[in-house]
């Protein structure tokens, strides 16, 4: 169980540090950049342990909430030097999605043995915080973008579960499943991968 | 409990459908098509469950996600064909919301004596997974549009429960409501129908 | 339990009357704006029940969705007269806020003995209404505007959560905070009270 809450707690902070980097950009005062930061770090999770009906997993361990304050108070310093090191909002974006596919799909398989079910909640859980943070900041969502970042969040989920299934070992199949969504979608920031999209015929409403 | 699971992947079906044309229009990936259609399909049978606090019922079942893959698959194929259709994504989503608001009303009903509950219910489910699509796209709601739409999902629900708590069985009744719900949409779809909106007084904030 | 019940229908009735409001500046139907108002009405303390894993509260008393409809008659023939009042939607927006940071916390210290939880729900609770009514009308936002909004419903969970932890009782902690709450939001409202924003670096992507 040790390294769900690593993955746990990865994943809450670099989130939280993806909601303050908005919420910095945005101006907001502190007490706003704190629950800003906080709603995009345990988003995904939270959405997570609604949809598999457990308790939600910051309501029975303060921790995860102390992380979000931890890394408020740290980024309200610490933002514009952040900053300073090129693209950080996707870059923690990327960590917190490659933790969190995985978290959400294992997780999801110490509740029941329902692999696609595991799947989907990898790539939800993985990609909740960061549209809840988009939609509320009014920017447009990441899913909507050409790039690479749902099929990250999917491989790395997928890869996971496959691989548990035959009979892998929790910590070799989690690593092997957030390296894949890793390198996926840190081509797709870094390089710019896409894969080719739905060629749209002319609207029609 | 048959009609039920039938109106259940009935609307889960063509709400996939809408998502994946929403998916398409976008030029999304396909993964990324997956998941929006999917989100859309299962989005307002989950906001049900969990405000029921009841089991969402595709993490107890995989047919539902199954069903969500079937219907990307296709329309990533198809969707150029449906769009010649003509309007298709509010045909489809029309007969999602008749679908969904007997099958929100119904389940609530099968939990508890809550007339009331049960009508928001139906409207709610009916409704949800149509705003999630719109707003994590970017577009505006169907809910602020001058259209006939929370309406019909309303009549369709209220409709149902009414004959419902009249003693008539379940499908003479589901099929009643569900065409109340589906005429009125098409209505509104095809000839315009509308219903007086509040006449809005200069704005002050 | 006595206060709760006030403290929640308080919450619901005049976040109803936002919800009315907008719909009113929308001019939706009045299905869509009794369905815009019950939404606003209901949506924190059902987030904050959906989180505490207990059953949310409207769908076990129907009293709040009759609150939620008396509210939406009410409105549909008085929103001229309340809007000439002077932002009226900020100003129910502010009780409906001070009502529901109490409440938050409250339900959640009658669930268990987490302070930093019942914080953080009190916050989530008073915020999420409005949040859901602004994302789907489209509108931005209070959390993105400058304003004292956040810190309002902070101060005012924070101030019961430690009166109530140093044994004062139910009452008046919920007064203090919920006052404290409303002093500093409608200090905003009248005289554009802020708390320093960060100061936002160049903008990299």
């Amino acid at each position: 169980m040790l390294l769900l809450q690593v993955l746990d707690y990865l994943g809450v902070a670099v989130f939280a540090v993806t909601g303050a980097i908005v919420a910095s950009r945005k101006g907001m005062d502190f007490i706003a950049f704190l629950f800003f930061a906080t709603m995009t770090g345990v988003g995904g999770g939270t959405l997570r342990d609604v949809l598999l009906g457990v308790p939600v997993f910051w309501t029975r361990s303060e921790g995860y909430l102390l992380v979000c304050v931890g890394v408020s108070v740290l980024m309200w310093f610490a933002a514009h030097v952040v900053e300073g090191w090129g693209k950080p909002l996707r870059w923690a974006d990327a960590v917190g999605l490659s933790a969190y596919c995985v978290m959400g799909a294992a997780k999801t398989l110490s509740v029941g043995d329902m692999p696609v079910v595991a799947v989907l909640m990898g790539v939800f859980s993985a990609t909740f915080g960061g549209i809840l943070r988009d939609v509320i900041a009014g920017d447009p969502s990441a899913i909507v973008k050409p790039e690479i970042y749902v099929t990250a969040a999917f491989v790395g989920a997928g890869l996971f579960v496959v691989l548990s299934s035959l009979g892998l070992d929790l910590w070799p199949a989690a690593i092997a499943g957030g390296l894949a969504a890793f390198v996926l979608r840190g081509g797709a920031i870094q390089f710019g991968w896409t894969l080719p999209g739905y060629a749209p015929p002319p609207k029609r409403d």
